[in-house]
């Protein structure tokens, strides 16, 4: 980036743009401009560990990047929270895989952005599977939290 | 709350050792006092939808709590971001039920406390179960995303 260049990201809805768009194409360079270069960055995917740290993060998203699957996201809002420094946005990710007919179940995400000097950065990205299907209490997971 | 009394919980930690322990206790009164009194809260139980402000998410504790199930929670902390006004805990919540041998699979948890003028209160709960057990690429949601 040149020093005249302003800031990647003037606002968390540009990072979490930035953030879809690199997973649509599969770009992991792209999706690791959109995290920040910190040791405390988290990633959990559906069903996953948390994962820490930038090179762990980015080696979890270049095994994902590295399945061919081609996925668009519909985003759903349900939350956006910010202050001066973080924001928190919260959100249905519908999926469609290319080449299937119907799309997938939808995920449900956090993903955290900080204010750096780089403008807003992607702190924590933690996804897991809606189940909007069951039937309340038809699971010992729902029973159970 | 007497007037003269300080802030409920003047740190972030002290408003997660509440909820973990309105949790813990069962106790839907004490774990409402944790949770801001707005209309942007979100609470996200494993594999259920997001449910938002203070009536939904306080019906959907008043159903878990109906459940009789009484657990037990180990915190494994994961990720603290902190801002002026907004913090967000990423951790891994070991689950023991009373009158259960074993622990139940472990859960992750991102907890967001934004700062109020009643001092630090959750405003975001979003859990989801982390199936640490199986192979990597086992299952097609781990492939998916």
């Amino acid at each position: 980036m040149k020093p005249t260049e302003p800031s990647q990201f003037a606002t968390p809805e540009a990072a979490e743009a930035a953030f879809y768009a690199a997973f649509e194409q599969a770009d992991a360079m792209a999706m690791m401009q959109v995290w920040d270069a910190a040791a405390d960055i988290t990633c959990i995917h559906p069903m996953g560990r948390a994962v820490s740290g930038l090179a762990e993060v980015s080696r979890g998203w270049r095994e994902i990047f590295a399945s061919e699957l081609r996925l668009r996201f519909t985003r759903e809002p349900v939350q956006m929270v910010q202050s001066a420094d973080l924001a928190v946005s919260v959100l249905y990710e519908h999926i469609q895989v290319a080449g299937e007919a119907k799309p997938r179940p939808p995920m449900l995400a956090t993903n955290v952005y900080r204010r750096t000097a780089q403008g807003w950065r992607l702190v924590l990205h933690h996804a897991s599977p809606a189940v909007v299907e069951i039937a309340e209490g038809s699971t010992a997971i729902a029973a159970l939290h």
